[in-house]
């Protein structure tokens, strides 16, 4: 289904009634032989959801699949680069993405994302944007002990020396999901299980076909 | 080019050091045979933007290519539909359609855009955030008294009656392109053939194969 009401672009031209077919969303599910879906990564800093969501990307391109990453390289400094960290823009930041993800599942994408995202509420937000079965929340479910002991960006350390605040996990709340389509368990499994895991899923669910 | 840094997603995790290779931007490109590139249309109301644009999005799929259109169906009711039409709204209007664009073309994506998009400075503004090459302006170039006449919406009618101001054309100005990449003439051919000429002119560019 496309998330997308389109106009029909019919008129008259030089005196000419001409009809143009638009390319539907359908024609772009056939085309790239998948079904559409928003996989959203959520998991504390460290959690491994961008490792994960490159290796997920990197199967799906081994099967032929077409997937797109939103994560803080391409969105933050982009569309992103004019909110900060306050509770209005952190709200902004995940409608915009949330947006985004729907422009690229109408083109026919698997998208995934990858943003801590910790509370329920601005998750909900985006699930409510898609169609039903059209948006996976991936829960990328490590401790917090694990996280903080990996530290790949040094930021737990800012941020138990109070030069970081409202951390996730520190000083602010990670809402985990109570029922997540899709959990794995970084701390029991390895990035490349997690993510064979991941795609085995999405293989059950249909989502690797065009005709689900 | 991707437009895009990208981290390196390595680490250690369970005291194993793992390395991940990322999908590339050039993984992309050869997986979709094409080359990335934004068709940002621009026009008068009712010049034929969306109509051409969707033909050649028709075209390109029988040729097998990859692409998607962001026009007011898909921007204005979602993304941007937190703003109005002030003068730093539709600055900010136009930003995030250049960043969403770059996003789409980092993917692997044709990406065409069909918005009246009347000001210099606005296109030049998308222009500087892609790389050289990634960025056709494409001149949809209808005389005023076509479009008014076409007038498929009534918008030209409701504004010389006075009902929508700052309309483009009447009384807001269009800053016709310079030097488009791309020049089409409504007014001279039927829309299958702007839409065929578009078409052949990326395919003499290079940009339907995906070694560029």
């Amino acid at each position: 289904m496309s998330p997308y009401e389109r106009k029909q672009h019919d008129g008259v031209v030089n005196d000419v009634v001409w009809h143009h077919a638009t390319v539907t969303h359908q024609d772009r599910v056939k085309q790239k032989g998948q079904t559409p879906v928003v996989l959203w990564f959520t998991g504390l800093s460290g959690s491994g959801k961008s490792t994960i969501a490159n290796a997920v990307e990197s199967l799906l391109l081994a099967k032929g699949k077409h997937s797109y990453l939103l994560d803080g390289d391409n969105v933050r400094h982009g569309l992103n680069k004019d909110l900060g960290f306050s509770d209005a823009d952190r709200v902004e930041n995940i409608r915009r993405i949330g947006e985004v993800a729907k422009l690229f599942v109408d083109s026919g994408s698997i998208v995934l994302t990858a943003f801590i995202s910790p509370f329920i509420v601005d998750r909900q937000q985006v699930r409510d944007l898609l169609a039903p079965g059209q948006f996976l929340e991936v829960f990328v479910d490590t401790p917090l002990d694990v996280c903080e002991a990996r530290d790949p960006k040094g930021l737990y350390k800012k941020a138990r020396a109070g030069e970081i605040a409202h951390f996730t996990g520190i000083d602010s709340a990670y809402e985990a999901p109570s029922k997540p389509e899709i959990h794995v368990k970084t701390a029991q499994a390895s990035i490349d299980e997690c993510a064979v895991q991941i795609v085995a899923q999405l293989e059950a669910l249909g989502y690797l076909r065009g005709d689900k």
